[in-house]
């Protein structure tokens, strides 16, 4: 294996940290903190502190588990934390202290970064400068990682493939009697197909909602041992596979028995709000004028849609961008930049509507935009099952 | 559902707070970064703001998903973010101004709060301070989860049930010819079995590591699709079974064929480590003498252990307290105490030992500390296949 980051992204990404003045950039990712540009800038999987050397342009890796490291990472410099008396933490900061070559570098922090590090770097540094800007840090990070690279999009094939398979074999299934009794029994019957097709893990954990509670827009628990799968009404299965790194994320609703008018009523705004929205993305030129098809598709049904229309996925399944309407909350208009569609983007397309009284209905499909414009890679659609 | 501290848990850490001069604490969890209080504060289980208001002893919950939190929060006051123009975050601000009562309010943090909320504390209250002080709020937080209540290790017993049928399901299995090829295959088998046992989720994604690489500590990908899980040699499967929301934990070495010396001596060595530790936790005070009878034992045989002896298991599968040796490294000395052993502890015990050129072994089992002594709740043993 090797990072996902291109040699020209990641120049782009240096040249960016030197323009802010940065001396050096940290990241860290942990059990109860996960950073995916870990991932993408060095190719190593999780539980890392990861410094870039502006000046030098050079990565440097500081490994919980180097043996992993030494398999899956593409940095300059690999430190072994064993060569220091206290692990990793002290590894870190006589890297820090190694690389800040002047007496009050510019270190620049992603937003989420765990403060205890902040006040380490405070404490190992005083007269040293954090940087936290998320206007630019993070936003940079987060562009870089909104298209995909040729290699990317050749991975994430594999869980398309995959995914698709098991959407066809779930209406098969379901259109046959089967022993799919419970939420937990769907979960276990795609995650076991997605592992016979070849997948490394889930995605995601796999959600299901029976009609019980599709209304709510999330579970938990995520599937339920016991609730019932095929009682009368709308429900649905959201799932994802992770074939080779990169995650697909689909969602595939059912509508169990026959529909009243208030169901088929949420069905088919649902679907127009999809069928419009992949239709928009041909012509548009900005994401949110896709989000803003579909909410005033179910707005004027009468409906509001309590998430986003659809986000970017990859080496996690909330990746950038978010394909969001433009906010009308001036504070956050503040700091919003529109996002251009550009070729390489892999989104999220999953228009829902959420009602107490009648259930719940997304429709989700992942969508690739090639040169050639919008294509949709992933094969969900509504079940109805008698 | 409701939350899993108890009265008394809740009150002394008010006390606590209070005597930190503090009015309020401010915890935080999300998707990138997971706190385990959050749940056992609130019982809400993800994705949430929480004050804590030290004066008027209230817990005050800003969920992300509302209808989550009124099924299974226990809070004094719930906040619906849609009465906020601008969401969670809009909703986390208001409540925080609310709550400040005063110009120049102290509000602590533990110490892996993602920066961004620190800026925004601080941006909105400018003449308030925020309070980093692990070794009092991280510590007393962890002190409380340290021992569990009646009720929770009521709630956990059904996750050694689920996990003990497994281990004798796996004995039972591999002593007869079976169609478990892979490792994943395995990880499979498992998860299969857990579900079907009435467990809500896996408590961790589920390790195994065939001959292949058992030498490694950790896996990535945790179990792989293709690596043969019967060539022989030294292996192990770590899996954890969460029925009611708490987590078990347990590693279960396998030995495929005829073991030659240097094997035989590492599964010996760790066999004298884990019965040995079991004895000490009946004798000792504290937690690291348990922990220093297996390392020591580890190293008279010529290895080193390069994790801890084990750890707490509980909401999260790394719970305190931790099992490991007094440190060495002067910087760690500092801020280290000795924990006692307690009624209420529910640890693991996992020595191991990786060697490249021979493979790695691990032999983990849960104990709760009862009032009559440590009790081994769990059945995890070698098992040998020919």
């Amino acid at each position: 294996m090797s990072r996902f980051i291109t040699p020209e992204k990641l120049d782009l990404l240096f040249e960016k940290l030197e323009s802010l003045g940065l001396d050096l950039l940290y990241l860290s990712d942990s059990e109860s903190h996960r950073d995916v540009n870990m991932k993408y800038i060095t190719g190593h999987p999780e539980d890392a502190s990861l410094f870039l050397d502006v000046r030098n342009r050079q990565t440097v890796l500081i490994p919980w588990d180097y043996q992993i490291s030494k398999q899956y990472s593409e940095v300059n410099q690999l430190v072994n934390m064993s060569d220091f008396e206290g692990g990793v933490i002290a590894a870190t900061i006589e890297t820090l202290k190694d690389l800040s070559r002047k007496e009050n570098p510019k270190i620049g922090v992603p937003k989420d970064i765990p403060y205890y590090y902040v006040r380490l770097i405070n404490d190992q540094l005083p007269a040293g400068e954090i940087i936290y800007d998320p206007n630019n840090i993070d936003n940079v990070l987060d562009k870089l990682r909104e298209t995909k690279s040729p290699f990317e999009i050749k991975l994430i094939q594999e869980s398309f493939k995959i995914s698709n398979t098991i959407v066809d074999n779930l209406e098969e299934k379901f259109q046959n009697s089967n022993n799919i009794k419970t939420e937990m029994d769907l979960a276990t019957y795609v995650e076991n197909r997605m592992r016979h097709l070849g997948a490394m893990s889930v995605g995601f954990e796999t959600l299901v909602a029976s009609s019980a509670r599709s209304w709510q827009i999330h579970t938990y628990p995520r599937a339920h041992p016991t609730l019932q799968m095929n009682r009368p009404g709308l429900a649905l299965i959201d799932f994802g596979v992770n074939a080779k790194g990169l995650t697909s994320d689909v969602t595939l609703p059912f509508v169990f028995g026959k529909m009243n008018e208030k169901m088929k009523k949420i069905v088919e705004t649902v679907q127009q709000a999809h069928d419009e929205s992949v239709e928009k993305l041909k012509e548009a030129l900005y994401l949110h004028e896709v989000a803003e098809v579909a909410s005033s598709i179910i707005e004027r049904a009468g409906y509001s849609m309590p998430h986003s229309l659809g986000h970017g996925i990859g080496l996690t399944v909330h990746d950038s961008p978010f394909v969001r309407k433009k906010p009308t909350h001036e504070a956050l208009l503040k700091s919003w930049e529109a996002v251009k569609i550009e070729q390489g983007m892999i989104i999220t397309i999953e228009p829902g509507i959420y009602e107490q009284d009648v259930g719940g209905f997304r429709l989700e499909n992942d969508v690739v935009i090639t040169s050639k414009g919008p294509e949709i890679v992933t094969n969900s659609r509504p079940l109805f099952i008698n």
